[in-house]
């Protein structure tokens, strides 16, 4: 008997899943965080196209970034800011690794400030990944967990982030644009210091007070205890969970 | 019998008296964290006329501002950073307030990232004051305690630093640069939020992690637990006071 064509999922296939999901959520009438990302791209233009079929109406958009705001203004989702809507019902967003906890690391996309501050006062926060951002712990990816900070001496409070990690034997590294190694620079015009662990750095809550009491950090890339539903695409379907 | 003549202090030359004697635990060869305002501008104006006698040398002024580092710059005191130059030997500066524990108010005159994060890598931290910035505790002498904020949705920080401290019935208000009510913006490009509180926060540490934890803030102006030696001009003399 010959079987069934198989359906190879790309990794993309599976953000559009996991994102398309995600809106299934989103209701008329909404104020929405609108994240930032190849995923969130995603779960953006599927309510930019059900906003053109009529089949939303009247949401807000709160975009997290400089480039979710011009993407979202281009499919003519009405947007908004915090400052305007300082309570959210629901952000969609993508992460960069999800622990058991589901606690995120996000920000290698350079916008953790800003959505930190949008998915930090939203009733709801529906995050969407495929499976290959679940970790056993946050930095268990290899890749980066990356940290906002002021460029005013930045060598400075980089090696502070470094000895703050020493025991996760903790490497870092300035991010740069492009090859000619100038500093990236965020929508805050502040730097990114991206942190690669090799083993668990504990208390995470604990970890992340003390990136922040050093003078010189704004910010850090660890969403704890912030998502209130995870919705996982893999090769085996998709899976959501509610935080408990 | 006449009276002898007597000496009318005015609050500068308290200051002035303050500094002074800071300035002698000054050493040649130092590394020196130079402090941003009216008390710290008379010590490094002291410093200027020691190298300039010859009584001190090979001493590296770290500048806390744009504003100090021209002041210095122009006595023609040796200048570095933290970057080339990461342990002080010794930083002098003011404050707005002093508690009982040593605990400061700083970045009143809108500097207090740059002078955390100076001095808080020095071995030796003098603060010094006239005895009208002594107070029973943070914020106790009914004027701010600054917070240095991003200018992206700045009113929605403010709203929920206001909410932080709604127990301390606590004030809010954007600083603003002369009459035509435009923010204040910081050598790092940041916005100050000035916080007037009507009784004790109570647990600083706590505190200050709780503002630190609000994505949106850079840094508080409570410099905790960091002056290692205060010296205080009053009417009465000078009094020095080292950290137990």
């Amino acid at each position: 008997m010959s079987q069934p064509p198989q359906l190879i999922l790309t990794q993309d296939d599976l953000k559009k899943i996991a994102a398309y999901k995600a809106v299934e959520f989103v209701e008329s009438g909404m104020v929405l965080g609108l994240g930032t990302g190849a995923t969130a791209k995603h779960a953006i233009d599927r309510i930019g196209e059900l906003l053109r079929q009529g089949k939303l109406v009247n949401v807000i958009g709160i975009p997290t970034s400089t480039k979710t705001h011009e993407h979202a203004l281009s499919l003519g989702i009405p947007l908004s800011d915090i400052d305007t809507h300082p309570v959210i019902d629901l952000a969609i967003d993508g992460a960069d690794e999800v622990d058991p906890d589901m606690n995120l690391v996000k920000g290698r996309g350079g916008s953790l400030l800003q959505e930190k501050m949008i998915e930090g006062c939203c009733k709801k926060f529906v995050v969407i990944v495929d499976e290959s951002k679940l970790v056993d712990y946050i930095g268990g990816s290899g890749l980066a967990m990356p940290v906002e900070i002021v460029p005013f001496c930045w060598k400075f409070t980089t090696s502070k982030l470094q000895i703050l990690f020493k025991e996760a034997g903790c490497v870092v590294k300035l991010r740069v644009l492009g090859e000619n190694g100038n500093p990236y620079v965020t929508d805050n015009e502040n730097y990114i210091i991206d942190l690669y662990f090799n083993k668990s750095i504990g208390d995470l809550r604990a970890a992340g007070d003390a990136v922040l009491r050093l003078a010189g950090v704004v910010e850090h890339g660890m969403f704890i205890d912030m998502a209130t539903t995870l919705i996982v695409a893999g090769e085996l379907g998709v899976t959501v969970r509610n935080k408990c």
